[in-house]
């Protein structure tokens, strides 16, 4: 089965809520790119889970489902007892902050929500509150990659090769996407580009999502190993690098994204190639001092060890015949040693100084001017 | 099954002859890190044809192939007439040439056999004199590799992290390997590190062959993806580089080895790291001026796409239970978005700048002192 969502007459959220169920409806991303289906989070728990075992993932997205996440556990408050009411509250959050704790945006989702329901004299009226303010969230998300788009197809010209590294497309987000953002925008002016996937491994989110999304946009794109992108780099087939990020620290422009970004950048730099970075908003941390403190999360060994995937006979001649007999079936194989095992740091930090620029819904900016620009980018810190 | 050999009690050479059958014998290394197995070839025919379907890989496995191949047709040879002979052992070399086009090893070792066979004047005296003569051929790689560990052992002291890519171990040698012979002469020294794997995708030979060696070894070891060297080096978690070399060119330094080695280089440049490339003479290209004159090879798209392995659950409770059930039976899965194709090229290009030192069987040397010491090397050109 080949999975197609028209985007244009078909139009899916990545992150949503069923107000009536009080169910957070996600796009179900570990089955893509070989089925689409919506898994129906019907309880806060059940939402928090799916953050911690990647149905959703993405900077955006998690903080849009945290926010949907908060908004479903404080309507599920049945009582009028206010404290108790808070209480739960805290709670709900202190789950849905667990889920990913190297991720930024839930907590500054879920800030957002609570700050918009202390207007809320009642339990009822804060519940209330709380489901406009995660739909506030989820809109302004999709507003933002929107001006990142706009910002961010600036850089791009027909004829170019991009390198994109993890997906940090409309999946990543409620929609649209941060990094794949300007090369949508960049094709709907009419430009003509090539882009280079990633693999992204341990978890191929560049082989199965991204390469899944610029298929569906169609977008001319080809798969690369991780290991390919200097070479391609050092023969001049790569004139430009966009990725995401999971948190970009406001005071040095420092940022956390997806295990191998960091390499990118250094290759990038040693070739002058530019290097930029596309962010919402929320996935700035105005906090952390130093990209040292950001919390590096350590996943399970198993994705390094083997891969994801559905059974098939690699000879092209048959392929065609047997494509993917049974979509859903991913199957896990093993392919390192049996005897051995694997370290699994989940993200790397790159430094302000391999960073050309920081493509932000209020323009493209130097990453040390973050912390100058703080009150026009949404922060609420003094110095 | 967990499949052990014990190299102190029973001693497997990658590539052997069996004499008195004239097979050639082969570690089947397609089977492994899942299943350990002879292959034995029957006639050189068969012998080409393993070096074709890479049941034997690795510079200086498949050169100490050839030589066996090209004695064991030899020696299949019936009868006296010294000139039909000539013309069967023609045709020989030229099958088991045609077998790895792009590799310099097996021709370079049919060369050496063939040298040696001149001194007879019969047929059975020439085929006396082929057999020896490759004996010679694998006994001098297992030598250099020695004389590699032996120099490279200098550079490893006790509680480093040394960091390898791909598999230049002893299965791509009739033993000891180049990359690995520092790490088991030191280990034979009584000193203790650690050693990260790069998984080496897309074909995972650091995952299944280095990783495999180094747990036969009993050397601490532990796999990681190819994007995780780059955080692991600016966590100051790696103190060394040694990899391989498929063709170091004499006059400039410059080593083409397995796609991400030169990523390595330039992650290791930036953090002051010193890298190494480990080298047997054999691998020396004398003749090629540049590095952007190497031949890259372009592999199958599937290699990217997908990845082999054997069917395992990969939850770790379960996992003891189930630990492969059918070992040999590796199953292709396909990761990536089936509408998708890949770039697939199997080598890259370090330049001599980025390079430490390249450890020889003659000692430790600079990329560009090469040349100057071509003679010591074996290089049999002039200026």
């Amino acid at each position: 089965m080949n999975v197609t969502v028209d985007r244009r007459t078909r139009h899916f959220r990545t992150v949503t809520i069923d107000a009536r169920l009080n169910y957070v409806l996600l796009i179900e991303q570990r089955l893509l790119p070989h089925e689409f289906r919506v898994f129906p989070a019907r309880d806060f728990c059940q939402t928090a889970q799916a953050i911690k075992d990647m149905v959703v993932r993405g900077a955006g997205a998690i903080g849009a489902t945290a926010a949907y996440g908060l908004a479903q556990g404080a309507r599920a408050f049945r009582g009028c007892n206010l404290a108790k009411f808070l209480r739960h509250v805290e709670t709900v959050s202190d789950t849905l902050k667990a889920a990913r704790p190297t991720a930024v945006d839930p907590v500054n989702a879920m800030n957002q929500v609570r700050q918009a329901m202390r207007a809320g004299q009642t339990v009822e009226e804060q519940q209330a509150l709380a489901l406009a303010a995660a739909e506030e969230f989820a809109d302004e998300d999709v507003r933002h990659c929107e001006d990142i788009g706009r910002h961010g197809a600036k850089l791009i010209r027909s004829g170019m090769n991009i390198l994109t590294h993890c997906n940090a497309g409309w999946l990543a987000f409620v929609d649209v996407g941060s990094a794949t953002a300007p090369l949508y925008a960049a094709q709907r002016k009419g430009r003509r580009f090539h882009v280079y996937c990633d693999e992204t491994r341990p978890r191929s989110q560049g082989a199965t999502l991204t390469a899944w999304e610029l298929a569906q946009q169609k977008i001319s794109h080809q798969i690369i190993a991780d290991n390919a992108a200097g070479h391609l780099m050092q023969r001049g087939k790569i004139d430009l690098v966009i990725v995401g990020s999971d948190r970009t620290l406001g005071r040095t422009g420092e940022v956390a994204n997806k295990i191998g970004t960091y390499t990118k950048a250094v290759l990038a730099k040693r070739h002058g190639i530019p290097f930029y970075v596309a962010i919402p908003l929320s996935t700035i941390d105005w906090h952390l001092k130093s990209g040292f403190d950001i919390p590096i999360e350590e996943r399970h060994e198993s994705e390094v060890l083997g891969a994801w995937g559905v059974l098939q006979n690699p000879e092209p001649t048959l392929r065609r015949r047997s494509r993917i007999a049974n979509p859903a079936a991913r199957t896990y194989v093993r392919v390192a040693n049996p005897t051995s095992g694997a370290v699994n740091p989940g993200f790397d930090v790159t430094p302000a100084e391999l960073i050309t620029g920081i493509i932000t819904p209020v323009g493209i900016l130097k990453p040390r001017q973050l912390w100058a620009r703080r009150r026009e980018l949404g922060c609420a810190l003094s110095a």
